[in-house]
C-alpha cells in the first residue's frame, strides 16, 4: 500500500473539536485558539537516516535538513513558524559530537527565521537516527493560503528551479517563508503548497483539494542548474545522449516533473494577477527566479502542453517523458 | 551519556524568541500566540517497539500508549490538550490492520478528552514501529502548574499507587487530566509533574526546578496493587522471602519509588491546604487515592524517613532500598 493510500485511510473519520478549522490533507493543521487577529498553524515532518539522508552526510546539513522541511510547510500557508519540538530516535552507537553538530545545524536556520526551539526528546532507535520536528506557528486570521481554492483558468506559478535536488540542495535549501508572506500580502494566492514530492505529483493535491485540472506548459518549466549540467555531461561524454538517458537517467524535463524534494513554492493566481506579479516580484526577489508554468483548467488530471500538443499526464508512471 | 545529561548539552543555548514563557526543561513548552485569557502548551513524545512496547503487545494499546504519554504531560501542568499530530515510522513489514487497530486505539482516547487528531504522517523506520505524538492545547493565562514553584513546608501529593506499571497499567492508563485542571481551579498548586521515569527519579526535577529538597515518609508511599500482589506471591511461594526478593526483585518499596511509568501526578501545595484539598478530593474522585507522601524542605536531593529515621536516598542507585 503507498502511502497516500494508507494515509488516506488511516485519516478518513479522526476524532476533531471545534478548534480544528483545517484537519489532515493540507500542508499545515490550522487551529482556532482564540487568538483575534490569528489562527495557529500546527505541522511535524520527519527524517530518517537511509532514506533521507545518507548515514555519512554532513550532521550539521542533516540538521537544517529535518528543520527546513517543517518550516517549508509553514511557507507553503504563507504562515510564520514559532517554535518547534525536536525528537531525535537514536542508534545505540550515538556519537555525541554528531548530535551536537545535527543541533547546529537546526540551530542556525531556526535563529535565522526567529524560530525557538523549546524542547528536545532523545529516545533509542537501534539502527538509525530518526529526527521528527514538531512546529507550531500562526497566520493572520482567513490569510492562511490552502490547497483548496485554485480556480479554472488561474496561473500556475513556481519559485526556483526543479529537478536534482538529491544532487545537493536537499542538504541545504531556504524554505522560501519569506517569499510565502510576500506573496500572501501582496496578492490573492488562491492555492499553495511547497514541492516535496515532484511537481507532477505535488500538483495533484493542489488539484485533487481544488476540484480541478492543470495544464503544464512543458517549455516553460524551469530546469535546475544541476540537471542541464548533468544532462550536458551525458552529451559530452556520449556519442549516443537519447540511449544513455533512457538507459539510466530521467531527461531533464521528467526529472524536473519528478525528482522531488525540489522544497519550492507552487502557487495558483488569477490570470489577471500574473503581470504585476511577476514584475513586483522581480524588483522584491532578484535573484530567485518565479515562473509562469501553466494554468489551472475545469476538469481533472494534469496535462502537458509540448510542440507534439497536449497530453495527459499519467498518475503513475512518466511513459511519455521518460 | 545517560538521556537527561545529553538532552541538558543539548538544550544549554537554544535559539529562543519573544513568544517562549517556558521553554525546554518542563512538561510542556508554554507559548504565548496573543490570545487574551489563555497560553500555548506544546509537547512531543515518542514510543518505540522493544523498548516502551513489546512487538506482540496489543495494537490498540500501543496506540492508546502513545497518545496518553503525552496528553499525560498535559495533566501535568494542569492544561488541556487540543490537537495532535501522529507520526508513524513503520518498518518494512507493516501490517496495515495493526496500524488501523493503533489509529483505533488513538482515537479511542482522543475522543474521550475531545481531542483532535489532525493528521498523519507515516515513513520508514526499517526494523521497527516508531510512533511519535505531537500535541498542542492550552491553559489559562498564569495558571499552567510548573515543576519550578515548589516550597519548603510545602505537603507533596501523589495520585494513585506506584510501581509494577510493566506489568500491564502502563499500556491502559488513563491521563489525569481532569484530575489535575480539578486541582489547579480548587488550590494552589506550586508545582507539579507527571510520573513517568519513577517518584525517586521524577522527585528530582521539582527539587532541581525548584532549588529544594524533599523528605519522603516512606510508610505513606503508596504501592500498587500489583506490585503488593507480586511480593504476596513470592513469599507464598518460598520459606526466604527476602532472599528471593534480594536475589531477583525489588522490594515493594523500591518498587513504587523507581519502577517508572506510573503516569500519575505529583505535586506540593502549602501544607495549610493538605487537609481541605484531601475532603475536597474524596468527595470528587472517591475511586482515586490521593496521598500525601512527604513534605518539601530546604536544602537538597531526596530523603527518605522510616522507622529506622531519616536516610539519604541517593541520585543513582537505591541501596539502602534494595
Amino acid at each position: 500500500m503507498k502511502e497516500f493510500e494508507l494515509i488516506s485511510r488511516l485519516t478518513r473519520s479522526l476524532p476533531t473539536n471545534k478548534s480544528v478549522v483545517v484537519g489532515a490533507g493540507d500542508d499545515c493543521a490550522v487551529l482556532d485558539f482564540g487568538a483575534p487577529d490569528r489562527l495557529v498553524l500546527f505541522k511535524t515532518d520527519a527524517v530518517v537516516e537511509g532514506i533521507h539522508f545518507a548515514p555519512d552526510a554532513n550532521p550539521e546539513q542533516i540538521g537544517h535538513k529535518a528543520l527546513a522541511r517543517c518550516l517549508s510547510d509553514f511557507a507553503a500557508m504563507a504562515g510564520t513558524p514559532t517554535a518547534v519540538l525536536v525528537t531525535m530516535a537514536l542508534p545505540e552507537d550515538a556519537d555525541v559530537q554528531k548530535i551536537e553538530k545535527i543541533y547546529a545545524g537546526m540551530s542556525a536556520l531556526a535563529r535565522r527565521f526567529e524560530v525557538a526551539i523549546v524542547g528536545g526528546e532523545t529516545t533509542t532507535n537501534p539502527g538509525r537516527l530518526l529526527i521528527s520536528v514538531a512546529a507550531v506557528g500562526h497566520a493572520p486570521r482567513g490569510k492562511a493560503v490552502l490547497r483548496s481554492g485554485a480556480e479554472p483558468g488561474d496561473a500556475l506559478f513556481v519559485t526556483g528551479e526543479l529537478g536534482g535536488s538529491l544532487m545537493g540542495k536537499h542538504l541545504e535549501f531556504e524554505p522560501r517563508l519569506v517569499e510565502a508572506r510576500w506573496l500572501a500580502q501582496h496578492f490573492s494566492i488562491h492555492a499553495m503548497l511547497d514541492l516535496s514530492d515532484g511537481l507532477a505529483g505535488d500538483l495533484r493535491h493542489i488539484l485533487s483539494a481544488s476540484r480541478v485540472g492543470a495544464e503544464l506548459m512543458a517549455p516553460s518549466i524551469p530546469i535546475s542548474r544541476a540537471v542541464r549540467e548533468a544532462a550536458r555531461r551525458r552529451v559530452s561524454q556520449s556519442g549516443e545522449p537519447q540511449f544513455v538517458q533512457a538507459e539510466s537517467h530521467k531527461t531533464p524535463l521528467l526529472a524536473a516533473l519528478s525528482d522531488g524534494e525540489d522544497y519550492e513554492l507552487l502557487f495558483a493566481v488569477a490570470a489577471r494577477d500574473s503581470v504585476p506579479l511577476l514584475d513586483a516580484w522581480k524588483a522584491e526577489f532578484p535573484k530567485l527566479a518565479l515562473t509562469c508554468i501553466g494554468r489551472i483548467i475545469a476538469g481533472e488530471g494534469v496535462h502537458v502542453r509540448d510542440k507534439q500538443g497536449v497530453r495527459p499526464l499519467a498518475a503513475h508512471g512518466y511513459e511519455h517523458f521518460s
